[in-house]
């Protein structure tokens, strides 16, 4: 057999994070080819247990050592361990498929949504990024559009759930819920101010010239990813009070017009996007309906009142297509394409 | 004593709504020149009590003879209501003030934020309405604006609370958030889907265009506020499970470029704004931090990366200034005006 064909050594690195643990649930779900399994994390998590096709798994230190056999290795820890264990991976043969921004802008490093742009990973170095888990729905909506009529300039609000922030974000939100159905004051520990009953305008941490960190990524990678540098995007990140989805509220000009109808049917036929929109029966994307789903779920498809532009608005499961099912999609066409 | 100096005869219709309690307490805490208050309301909360200036008042049925007598007559109920009131009220020489739609857009009705177009108050023929409490905290900051430099093109997502609906919205939060602690189920009563926990991109009801009710009523209003029947407002309007305190995310071009601080500056001069905005400290408006205030909060404001254009977040309580703080604001000018 050979190198492509037959089953994977498998490493994953932060298999106890959010996204950890919805990565071996695709990995089950897409029947991936696992030959063996080797769930990493940090020293706090090493010890514990995984689940895995009906069998425990000891989650071990994720260090250079535990990657050596390896064929692919899931980065969805923190950029620092990736930063430091991306390039062992590859210097022991493994790809290294990274869901932490670390490597998403390197030159020479692809940053891919298959359905996007899966040629990029053409002539890979063995690290391959999957970017942020607003960027991979925002850039497959840009894209069918961008095929059918051309990208114009695009405006952006976004609505992120809290366990893009991982599990610190998912507890917050818990624990703060709680308190408000008991009547007590909320306390924030790991936002700056309290997320249950309350949005807040910033995801990760503010820059010296006032954007987010998140909101430079969203750009940025939009870029890389459509092969579009110029591409102009204007956008605004907020913080809901959702457990898992996020949404994106999204203005396009095209470059030639493009009706409702047109960009529906353009939608429709892209993989991995679903239209949900008919408001005559109050059908729309939500999070909730968006949660524990692959595909990107867009509606409110409809021009602008005074100009060509469309607006949308796009739900999609941020730690689903967002991050796991993206990274596990990136190994499969690996493997398709025999790299 | 002239009648503009006397004290007044106030009637509340819709006392014992979410607008109508938070009315009463603007009337107290402006110390409003109260000399009779008459609550009214549905047939329903007849028969109750409200409470005003440490007296129990009882309410009465909502119905023209109520009237009579009045010199203010507050609409914080149902558009049906203020439809078939308002012009009663006039007639008898009260002037009705109406927080519903049903009078916004009709000609010879002042639609009036006082810190925007009080001389709208000049002719009036004893109605007048009070606009949308998304599109008051807007408008606001596109006068700002458009005083120092002219407004283009503007862009705008708003995430509205759950009291902007009244008490059935704040009632179907409570109980799904309950729900979400217990590990129940959620049921949708009054919004098409569970909003604990989600968002909704429906304000309102759709219309056949596909467009909510919402969004028009935003884009229409704020061009007659400003005196600008042109405007180009591109809006998308979503509610989020915030109990009060409607939140903007706004793209705005304008004619001139406008640096960030100049616009911090004209901001933080205009009536009834607070800027509040020191990323360097994670100091941004949220609907927490707006909820029981008056002001509007601006932060965020920073020129887009690739235009001139200007991001802003802003942070309103639609039950204070979004509704009966600017009802109580335009009895006032009116008294002031001797109208």
């Amino acid at each position: 057999m050979t190198r492509s064909s037959r089953e994977k050594v498998v490493a994953v690195a932060g298999a106890t994070g959010a996204v950890g643990e919805v990565l071996l649930r695709v990995l089950e779900e897409r029947n991936f080819p696992v030959a063996e399994l080797r769930p990493l994390a940090s020293e706090r998590s090493a010890g514990t247990t995984v689940r895995f096709r009906g069998a425990d798994h000891h989650v071990e230190v994720a260090r250079p050592a535990a990657l050596d056999g390896a064929d692919f290795v899931f980065f969805a820890a923190t950029g620092t361990l990736s930063k430091e264990l991306a390039p062992e991976a590859a210097e022991r043969g493994a790809i290294a498929i990274d869901k932490s921004s670390t490597w998403r802008m390197a030159e020479g490093v692809p940053l891919v949504v298959p359905e996007v742009n899966a040629d990029a990973l053409d002539g890979h170095r063995r690290i391959v990024a999957c970017p942020n888990c607003t960027t991979i729905p925002f850039v497959m909506v840009l894209e069918a559009i961008h095929r059918e009529a051309g990208l114009g300039r695009v405006v952006v609000t976004t609505l992120q759930s809290v366990s893009g922030s991982g599990k610190p974000g998912l507890e917050e939100l818990e624990a703060q819920t709680g308190a408000v159905v008991r009547g007590e004051p909320l306390h924030a520990e790991f936002y700056p101010e309290p997320i249950a009953h309350n949005v807040l305008p910033l995801c990760e941490t503010f820059r010296d010239d006032g954007y987010s960190t998140e909101e430079v990524k969203l750009a940025l990678e939009t870029r890389k990813i459509l092969g579009l540098p110029g591409l102009d995007v204007a956008m605004q990140c907020i913080r809901v009070p959702v457990p898992v989805g996020h949404s994106l509220s999204v203005l396009i000009e095209t470059q030639t017009p493009l009706d409702p109808d047109a960009a529906r049917r353009a939608l429709a036929a892209f993989p991995g996007i679903a239209v949900v929109d008919d408001p005559s029966r109050n059908v729309f994307p939500t999070p909730a309906r968006a949660a524990g789903r692959d595909e990107v779920l867009v509606g409110r498809i409809r021009r602008d009142l005074q100009s060509d532009r469309l607006w949308l608005f796009i739900c999609s499961d941020n730690l689903r297509k967002g991050a796991a099912t993206n990274a596990v999609q990136i190994a499969e066409e690996l493997m398709a394409r025999g790299l």
